[in-house]
């Protein structure tokens, strides 16, 4: 020892502790900094449910702005249940390369976790140098937390979308089976060690494994429900149905991009060395630049392609762009950052105009948003950072047409056990009323609904 | 040293410095972390009173909704003056075991810190030394910010209760004598270190000390303020006062949500060990768990019991859930944590209707969900960690009384002094109207509301 | 070496290690913890657009509500955009107590960034080494994207004071210039390390540098535009148009608060150290103090100077307490924040009677409270913590006369490029309908407005 240091000198002999308690020391404190990390990311993506809620309820029209409050608290907590009772575990547990984890109830801290607070005085020395050793570097339930906030998100993208005509009861049953099966199963596949990781997809905060997720179980519940009443003529014009309230509207949309500095810095899943700082500083920056990005294509386009100049169009460019870099925000240049964004902004406003055509009524634009600018992110990693385009697409596919189906499997049986769509005359009087008998605003004098009973 | 070295090798050589200049560096980032920590989650707690003026002012009628403003951004203001003033040393300086602290005002920084801030350069080493060495751990100014947040939570408990009847300057004479002395010597009694402490009752982060205070001031200023006209009618009846702008009585509950974490994260009061890690991951598990259950407990329950399903009821299950895992996020299964919030929710929805029957007019259900669900969790605590249920009891009771008591004095000297209810004239018009001359909304044409003269 | 551990001991020993491993592990945890400062106090900040969103949406009348969204999303998106092209060079690279720094497109991370991000895993340990030692303590873009969020403030600042009379794409082509050019000016003169750092101008978190700038820019602005129709009437009375929807203005003031903790808590540019952590505590202390001064302050003498007791005033006092404070957070005593804190809201109560005399009319009171109340916090320092008045008056009269006059010309040549006003008969529809064709509320029935033709 002595002669090492004789030799070597200091900095090279603490250089050479890594397996030491210097070593532990530094680990103890990457464990508090990896679990804060996940904690702290994942409260801001808690709070994008409080900006879906805005987002959606500033969108519908007043008769139905309390029932899409009830859904969104609703999902919210419908999926942190769900996901801790079993949908952790199915995407996480024992995946190795297959389509799925294991079947059971989550426990919750893992035996060294427990051990470790369980542990006497005298041995906690001991219990913590295991926890340490056995950890993959945080506490279980930090991850668990930030991996909770993201099946949630999953499930505000469909809110949107059926808004103002699925059944309150029917929207919380398929939340139910989505946050506790069918995200998981996609979940495994990719970042639970399943067969597409394997292939090397690459999807770092979600374009496709959250947004692409939400968006297609959006696109199966719109199709089966059909439009809102009015919405398309049968002269084939169609009617705009303006939000509410705008500011709330806008709200919502500050509200999630700040989230999404949450959802994708979190998703570098580390927060202990410089590594993952500069990861974390390129993801905030990248992902703020396509945002921005984002809402100036949509501020230039949609007035040529859809004919006005679009607040609401432009406020979902923010998300457009925020969708659209998530599949690789920690890689890619900031120009690319810039192209990215712009394009997910113009894909969306195209995207709009393109339901219109094709007679599909999404409240928010969640599948222009959600659905294509995801899957244009998650190629974009390619161009941007040299990934596979032909694994890239596979995972589209493969995500798309499970998602696609086992959605509409579900929505279809929900349809026969209770009912996919409110009657007629409770669209036509509101879902406030007719399910909740709470009105959103009671006191203001609304202006009367047009006669919509024409398509 | 040398033989040291050669028996036992680096590792324990390392393990063996904690008073040296190793273990100092480490001192050093806990003391950052430490403070960092107080400092974040005291910021998402402070946002707490935005997410409380929303949930208010979206429960008012439109004609109260300013004021409900003016009292949430004045009890916020007059709070954090009257803690740092008073209130902060009652509650913390030398209480030793007793009921309360030193009544003398607060200074803010400690010795060592004032002389590590004016050290001279050749000296700053020494300052830190004593710094980190004389410190808890932290900077106290951010021991000071966080514990000062809780206290305006206190005072927000209240406004809602009372909102649209209770004056203004009524309430804000009340809020600084709340937030000043009432509430600091609860605090006395337990965080500080007085004699519930050293009965050994548990309140991890504020069941009892913080809920249950803003629930007794609450309902003891609602017993003497009265229901609001036209509220419970002669003939028996019960008049519901529908909230006038639902979205943002929902933001506020998701923002209410958001800041728990805060709440109950900090309460941890450390953030540098694995210990804190693994505690500040359970808290976060344990806090969405309960109140997702809650939410789940009411909207299911509130048909049943309310013969409604209530958006609002369901919105305080989230409350109520939150507010009944407080007392022992730390401790507590997650298994548990659903049951505890489940009840929690279920016990504010029947004591909504408890508070109906007994004609106790409150105005956002703020006893419910934060008296009673309080006293359930505090109880709790004992069924799931094995507290003690006479330690428990007695301080539920202690504080009750006490604040109780005192809180009935206080209003009724308010009320002597400068009245407490506005007019029955101010009443029908607004006070938005009369105290203010500000509507908020004042471009919205309303409904004519219904005669409410009648009790 | 072995003489030196029997002469010193361990504790010195290890304290001699400055340039050692030891010291560089404590650097690599010092640069994440100081790049994680910068994003989370800048995520704090980035909340702020929302908050300046909702407090100029519910201050506007309804039929502008929904393009200040719109100038408000757009603001954000066009100053992040200008900020990375070209702004950030500007401000920071080669400023060299000149007048201005490079004009050059910024490219993001730094040679040992990229080198670092791109180094092959044997050569990665002497990347970092290399990484740590010339970065200054922080990945570049963390630091980007905390200077990023401040420009949008700036660019926030005007969109309040301008509203509901002027264009949106000439507001637009106005924050691209003032985002990309003039504030990255008036930042190289002090930040940067400009002419005015040199002297030792003191302004900690941007009480001049932020908000008096964007407050000149806002004050020349509103001279140009002139009053909305009817503001002031030709007998000289004044007409308040009352804010529409005080709710949200009121979340806005509280995320601006919230934001604020990230203003000012960020500027002090570091994370890792003791002196770091007692500095964030006393800055969140004395930012919470000063805004809760202000609030009372603003509450009490609101009535004697503006014969109303006023909601938005009270309001503003806390955007005044807190521009007021920014100047010097770190140096006070906590005594003087409340002095400090107090005086701005005095200032500002003072500074809208002053406005409404002169008639310049400003929709939110952005000018008596950024403007005012950040040259009132400028001057303060001196006062409370001995800063140069000399130093301080320049830099408020230099900042002030180059803001004034270049955003004067700015606007002009706007004006003359592509009009500055929108047309009378588009103020009296109000923007929404002309320039956006979508209402904020478009289902609520408005009061119709009083003919407003008069002045």
């Amino acid at each position: 020892m002595q002669k090492l240091f004789g030799i070597l000198g200091l900095a090279t002999f603490l250089s050479l502790l890594p397996a030491s308690a210097m070593a532990q020391a530094s680990t103890e404190t990457g464990f508090v900094l990896n679990t804060f990390g996940f904690l702290i990311w994942g409260a801001l993506v808690m709070l994008m449910c409080a900006g879906f809620t805005m987002l959606e309820a500033g969108s519908v029209r007043t008769k139905n702005a309390s029932v899409i409050c009830m859904k969104n608290i609703g999902l919210y907590s419908i999926a942190g249940l769900a996901y801790y009772v079993i949908g952790y575990n199915i995407m996480y547990v024992d995946v190795d390369g297959g389509f799925f984890g294991s079947i059971s109830l989550f426990r919750g801290n893992s035996a060294s976790e427990i051990a470790f607070l369980s542990a006497a005085p005298e041995m906690i020395d001991q219990a913590r140098e295991t926890l340490l050793a056995e950890s993959d570097g945080y506490a279980t339930m930090s991850d668990w937390f930030f991996q909770m906030v993201f099946v949630a998100t999953t499930a505000s993208i469909i809110s949107g979308t059926l808004a103002e005509r699925v059944r309150l009861w029917s929207f919380f049953l398929f939340v139910a089976i989505l946050t506790a099966c069918i995200y998981p199963i996609v979940g495994a596949w990719t970042w639970g060690g399943g067969w597409l990781a394997e292939m090397g997809f690459q999807d770092f905060a979600g374009s496709t494994i959250v947004h692409s997720t939400g968006g297609w179980a959006a696109l199966s519940g719109a199709m089966l429900l059909g439009a809102r009443r009015g919405r398309f003529r049968k002269d084939g014009t169609i009617r705009q149905l303006p939000p509410s309230n705008v500011p709330i509207v806008t709200l919502g949309v500050f509200i999630l991009w700040l989230g999404w500095f949450g959802f994708n810095g979190g998703s570098q899943l580390a927060l202990s060395s410089a590594t993952d700082a500069l990861a974390l500083s390129n993801i905030f920056a990248n992902t703020n630049i396509a945002a921005a990005a984002g809402v100036v294509a949509a501020l230039v386009l949609s007035k040529p392609i859809l004919g006005r100049m679009d607040l609401l169009a432009t406020l979902n460019g923010a998300i457009a762009g925020l969708v659209a870099i998530t599949a690789g925000p920690d890689l890619v240049d900031h120009q690319w950052a810039i192209l990215i964004g712009g394009v997910g902004g113009a894909v969306t406003v195209a995207g709009t105009k393109l339901l219109e055509t094709v007679r599909v009524d999404d409240v928010v634009g969640a599948i222009p948003a959600h659905l294509f600018a995801g899957i244009w992110g998650t190629l974009a990693v390619c161009i941007a950072a040299g990934g596979n385009l032909f694994v890239q697409l596979t995972g589209i596919v493969a995500i798309g047409i499970f998602v696609f189906a086992v959605s509409t499997a579900v929505w279809m049986l929900i349809d026969r056990l209770i009912g996919l769509r409110v009657s007629p005359s409770a669209e036509q009087l509101g879902q406030d009323v007719v399910e909740l008998g709470i009105e959103a605003y009671p006191e203001f004098v609304a202006i009367p609904e047009p006669d919509d009973d024409d398509d």
